[in-house]
């Protein structure tokens, strides 16, 4: 043989590493995977933005009687905002709802308490929002960090303490610095400003890929209501945890045990129908603000024309950020609507529809664009829903997989496997039993999901 | 510039190449990540051999009046067994238990029916399983299959049908081409072999990377009594389902309804309590058959010493069955053990168990070898169990992470790191509420899954 080619060699060896680096972000669900694992205490590059992120941040207005500030207090993170604050004029009510874990946070405990079936608050609120630490798990020092924020942020706003609402989200089990927190708020009192609602949207980000935002305006009897609101989650690297925070903003008058109530019930509709991955947060919170301020007349008979319209729109505010938070996704690459129709009530719906939206072989295949709906049949027979075998029909967008308990005579793989590539899927599923229906979303489970969640932490 | 050496180059973009590569193998769990996508209807290669796999298949003792034959016909796959038969001889008595499922397949239903509190055979009885094609969500045609498998059954082993059982795995929602299984069995009759069990383990696998065996003997009064097992699971390739099968075999003398209390007493403390995904098959069975043909006494008493000895037997057996399911989970790089304590109850101990080892979030941590003990308070917290925070205890291994509410005092991270290192993991809880406890297994989640479940199936 002759001297070696090296020019030859060279480009076929370009050829191969371009093919292998291409293989390499297939798998890490468009992102290059990490070289090496992380050192500990070192700071990650940021993950690639979601490829299901909307195009642009919403126009936020802004709500009369509601302010913002945001501060970089390094409570975790160098070189970024890490605290919000909303502060509410006197008069405002407010409304939550909160994760049902046992292990919750004691900030999530704190203002669960205050808020109970509804907060009016005649001397005004406040809001105070960490990332970098969920005060999750630190025992009696987490509850004594709670009363230091509350305490702090009594003198600096001026509201009183039982209307001071914290949440946390981040680490889990270090103790929160939270004197540094606690130090900023006097400062961010001077900086309040009722336009700052997008630059709270950033602050409170943990390791989401954008920040999240929703608006409405509503005409009503005698003017107009807005609702402004921002949320974040579902983005989590190790060892933060992948907690949801939502809070929403509205000029509309309305009382606290009202404004509860309308919150609750679309939560159930929106919040608690979202999965990444099936595990829940202990710090999720979504609370409501209203200042009351709007021209419009208070809101004050529910069955009114004007309190249904408030309510639809707060609904779709809620409905739109749950939905980014799903698009945010660890690792997403698809967005997928399961939609359970005919099960004997609607409670047996919401189980068939979450048990396939948390089903790893579903969102495995939903990630390798598979259109295979026997996942489907297995994921609602394991749902512990009364479901009936022959009765049951699947869809994957208008294709009709399987019906009467059997693979559907006009099935056309090559039709049903292309509509499997779009980016947006819809996954229906006909019990055939009853009335019950459920609309639940949910993201795939890639490569992307497992490098997020499994890199070393040491 | 000079002229490009290429030498230096091809160097350079060799060591690249040879970097992405090991990233690459990382990234898919020990295997090199498929260059394309698997074209319809091809034979994907055999998966690596499962890390966890034993050293060998253990020799499984010949338990008398039980044979075995195993038969090639092309159910699905070509070039290797895919039917096993198994007959007993007259007397035999047989237990079982079976998925929940609400869509489970015909061959479970019929099979279910057929044992109901313990099946009696005074005429002898046949176990007939396939590989490649699970008849489920088959409808009629699916009953049908069933019907006609049994019948040939009878003719070519001569034995009731009511004393047939059937199992299929493997697709679903395709029609089972049952004649080609009914045509093998009268040519299987001829080689029925009672030391033909291994060779029966090999048949029923699907994606399996290995057969899996387990044997016990026991001496009891009046002689010693044999039991022999094979089982198949977790292994999957799309569109294949996990299902787990098992087959034990036995030459006690028992009752069919005291076999029945035995093996479903067991089936809770083994198969019930192991876990890959949280995903349920169809068609998972567990079919424990017993000969009488042993020296030993007949099983009359239950609190006798030799009835609890064959029952601990048994229940061994039935657990080292059930860890080789684990062992085998898609993708698996660790074996982890959930051991709850201090519950309220039982049940409420099981459901944290499956809660933590269902956790996407706790099994990709284990897969990255993260000490993540926050994800494991998290799915405490979600598991719906009573649980007080400020009593819950965790361990990994010999290593006491969090107790009383918050990090332990003498916590060690760079210990309990070096720990997560190891191939087999205990994760223990302790609620500190009651005496309920109870111990499950499951797999880390890895790339290696997402490989193996979410590769394109067109």
């Amino acid at each position: 043989m002759g001297k070696t080619d090296w020019k030859t060699e060279a480009k076929a060896l370009k050829e191969k590493l371009s093919r292998a680096k291409r293989r390499l972000r297939d798998m890490a669900g468009g992102e290059e995977a990490p070289a090496a694992p992380a050192a500990p205490g070192k700071t990650k590059a940021a993950p690639a933005l979601s490829p299901l992120a909307p195009a642009s941040f919403p126009d936020l207005p802004e709500i009369a009687g509601a302010r913002f500030a945001v501060a970089a207090a390094g409570v975790r993170y160098a070189g970024r905002t890490d605290v919000m604050v909303a502060t509410l004029a006197p008069g405002s009510t407010l409304a939550g709802v909160f994760t049902r874990s046992a292990t919750r946070a004691a900030s999530v405990l704190d203002a669960q308490a205050k808020i109970g079936r509804g907060l009016t608050a005649p001397g005004g609120a406040a809001i105070v929002v960490n990332s970098g630490n969920s005060n999750a798990f630190t025992g009696r020092a987490g509850v004594i960090s709670v009363a230091e924020i509350c305490a702090a942020a009594r003198t600096a706003f001026g509201v009183p303490e039982g209307a001071v609402l914290t949440s946390s989200t981040g680490v889990i089990g270090e103790p929160l610095p939270h004197a540094r927190i606690a130090d900023a708020l006097g400062p961010m009192a001077l900086r309040l400003d009722s336009g700052a609602l997008a630059e709270a949207a950033r602050a409170i980000m943990t390791t989401d890929t954008f920040p999240k935002g929703a608006a409405a305006e509503v005409a009503v009897e005698g003017g107009t209501i807005r609702i402004a609101g921002i949320a974040k989650g579902s983005g989590m690297i190790a060892p933060d945890m992948a907690t949801m925070l939502v809070y929403i903003f509205t000029d509309a008058a309305i009382a606290a045990p009202a404004l509860q109530k309308i919150v609750a019930r679309a939560a159930d509709r929106t919040f608690n129908c979202i999965t990444v991955d099936g595990d829940t947060s202990t710090s999720d919170a979504v609370i409501v603000a209203a200042t009351g301020r709007s021209a419009a007349a208070p809101l004050l008979d529910m069955r009114s024309v004007s309190a249904r319209a408030f309510a639809d729109a707060l609904g779709d505010v809620m409905r739109d950020l749950a939905w980014q938070v799903v698009r945010d996704g660890e690792g997403a690459t698809k967005f997928v609507e399961v939609a359970v129709t005919g099960a004997a009530d609607d409670s047996d719906a919401h189980r068939v529809a979450m048990a396939i939206a948390n089903s790893p072989l579903v969102k495995t295949a939903i990630a390798g664009q598979d259109a295979n709906w026997g996942r489907v049949v297995m994921a609602v027979g394991k749902s512990g829903a009364a479901a009936d075998r022959d009765r049951l029909a699947i869809r994957f967008g208008p294709h009709v997989v399987a019906e009467n308990g059997a693979r559907a005579p006009g099935y056309d793989e090559a039709a049903v496997s292309a509509y499997m590539r779009a980016q947006d899927l819809v996954i229906g599923v006909d019990l055939g039993l009853g009335r019950g229906a459920r609309t639940v979303w949910t993201c795939d489970l890639t490569h992307g999901y497992v490098s997020i969640n499994g890199d070393y932490r040491s």
